[in-house]
């Protein structure tokens, strides 16, 4: 088996299907958890599997600095070390140099740059992106791209995306034929109509199994996201999976699903869980709050997760307030079960042809404002 | 259903049964995972149960101070509080007030101290002490005593053990009638044998449900523990089970049950999981240790727990060198599993008149030395 995709139901530019890999196949839109180093942080990989997640991304640049790609190819790759047999996205680490990183030198040839780690001198290129990726037997490959920070100017942006766009061409060809894995393009070109237009046209030139919108959510407003979005998303093939990287929050996954995109993934669910705050269908919470020192209702009445099953809110109150790993543990599962649920709900309204109306509840919890952190006495 | 103890097996002093209690039944010898501030930390309370775990250990001094005795009792007590539904065992809280806390004045009366969460003055009697542990709902409670530290004067010990023998008689009046609750006394004196006989004899006047030894596992070596069990254990009732406090390696658990005592609670399987430290059949293992970086193999080929089924060693290293929250995760269920284990292993012995070959395996593995933390390259 190949990979493929199968688009089952449509509502406006919105669209529900599967796509079928030989480990698995991904219902979408899909949400995919980030597994950094190996690892959902404070979750058991088949806790994962539970909140009904299909996918996982892993981090190219995380992985290449500790445990390494050759070691954990000498070890039968990622899926085998972590203990995940399902399929695996991993980014190729571009984002990742640049956040992260020290002294990065940018050429054609490639990133030179600082481990956070340890110190020692790096080299990513866009063959060595790709090779590392293969490495880790990763299943959706992305290419190597710059990614400047929000906000750049228009001469800065169409600089980066020549270089993207060269480096798109070669981490293309370092791909190369790998039944039953796919690899995947990305858009750059901020939130400029004719450069992210040029993007996708040189991108659909080259070929790609899929195409990524990266370079947003990096601190635009959630309207200037949309706009991009609704310029690029006509321009890509309709055959092919859309992914929106490193988004975002339910009602900004609810806006790009609403206009065309069919995958995601966001460490906004697993770092809020560490963090004492929760998604709910009433909206965020901050458990931290005094005001569920003594509240006996579970979490999220809607939902199924352990820690709504089996905790009140005065319990997580408690053990967010003492830092207890439980704590991190519970909140994690429940925002991963709850972002899964979103997925199911809009696969579900897309192929019931009631989108706008599940939209709506989305919006009215979330919309108007992030997570309530302000009271905590 | 009450309060009762039954003895299935005998092997020289030791013997195997079980504690019937409303909440359900305790195999004996039974370790019992502490669970500090209403957790086991880095487990959910479903986990341990799977481990094996009949009964948990609550701490009142933690407890007392957060969330609060009386807001638990609110909550509908400790056991809906932290999801676990089998017995809990609660200490008294005189063990941490005089490790944990600040400013302790101790009078007849009992003990004035600082708590270390928020400073505030606390003040702890028997009275109080036994008040917490019935607002928590414990199934097993302990007197009020005094633990003075090892090495302490034999003057010093015995002016201790008064007051915690005044404490003891003024904490089972404040228990005073609860049907399938149980009220445990707690022998102490040091390491002085007329001391140790003195409380024994003092308690039985009492009565007790069980008995328990204190003072034992504060830095005493493992030869001057087994002496003074030998000691102790003959003055105490037969048909009453005999609790071994904050005890402790393997091979300590395994010489206390030869010597008759029937259950068992400490940090090490919990705290050594979160260091990186893993109990097997071989003997201790440091995980931080490079040697592991690609070990395929799992942790501990004869355990059944998720940490050896799902993983190696590499894996497990990394994450442990990664300080990731799965570490702690899977490194503690291990320890847990391992204990539950050698539990098991000792009760199967003991009914199976084999308990010197179980114990000399045990004892090949863990009497040479603490676990290994030299090489972490």
């Amino acid at each position: 088996m190949t990979f493929s995709f199968e688009i089952a139901a449509t509502q406006g530019s919105a669209r529900t299907g599967a796509i079928h890999m030989p480990r698995g196949e991904i219902r979408t839109p899909a949400f995919m958890p980030v597994g950094t180093a190996a690892t959902v942080k404070a979750m058991l990989p088949e806790s994962v599997r539970e909140t009904g997640a299909d996918i996982l991304l892993g981090n190219t640049y995380h992985l290449m600095l500790r445990p390494g790609a050759e070691r954990i190819a000498r070890l039968g790759g990622l899926h085998k070390f972590m203990g995940w047999e399902r399929p695996i996205l991993t980014d190729s680490g571009g984002f990742q140099v640049m956040s992260l990183s020290k002294l990065r030198k940018i050429t054609d040839e490639g990133v030179r740059f600082q481990s956070h780690v340890d110190g020692a001198e790096e080299f990513l290129s866009p063959e060595r992106a790709m090779e590392i990726q293969r490495l880790l037997g990763s299943d959706i490959q992305m290419v190597l791209d710059e990614c400047p920070a929000f906000p750049a100017t228009e001469a800065a942006i169409e600089k980066s995306l020549a270089l993207s766009m060269r480096w798109a061409k070669r981490s293309k060809a370092a791909f190369g034929e790998q039944p039953g894995h796919a690899c995947f393009g990305i858009v750059q070109g901020g939130i400029f109509p004719h450069l992210r237009a040029r993007s996708a046209g040189e991108l659909i030139e080259i070929g790609f199994d899929g195409y990524a919108v990266g370079g947003l959510a990096v601190g635009e407003p959630q309207v200037a996201m949309f706009e991009t979005l609704d310029g690029i998303v006509p321009l890509l093939p309709t055959d092919r999976p859309r992914y929106l990287m490193g988004v975002g929050k339910p009602d900004d996954i609810v806006g790009a699903v609403m206009r065309g995109i069919d995958m995601f993934d966001c460490v906004l669910p697993t770092r809020s869980g560490r963090n004492g705050q929760a998604f709910t269908r009433e909206g965020p919470l901050n458990l931290r709050n005094a005001r569920f020192a003594e509240d006996p209702a579970p979490l999220d009445s809607g939902c199924r997760c352990p820690a709504c099953r089996n905790f009140s809110r005065a319990y997580l109150h408690h053990v967010v307030k003492a830092k207890e790993i439980i704590a991190s543990m519970l909140l994690t599962w429940h925002n991963l079960a709850f972002y899964q649920d979103l997925m199911a709900g809009l696969r579900g309204a897309i192929a019931e042809d009631r989108l706008e109306a599940f939209a709506s509840l989305v919006f009215e919890a979330y919309a108007r404002e992030t997570v309530d952190d302000t009271a905590d006495i």
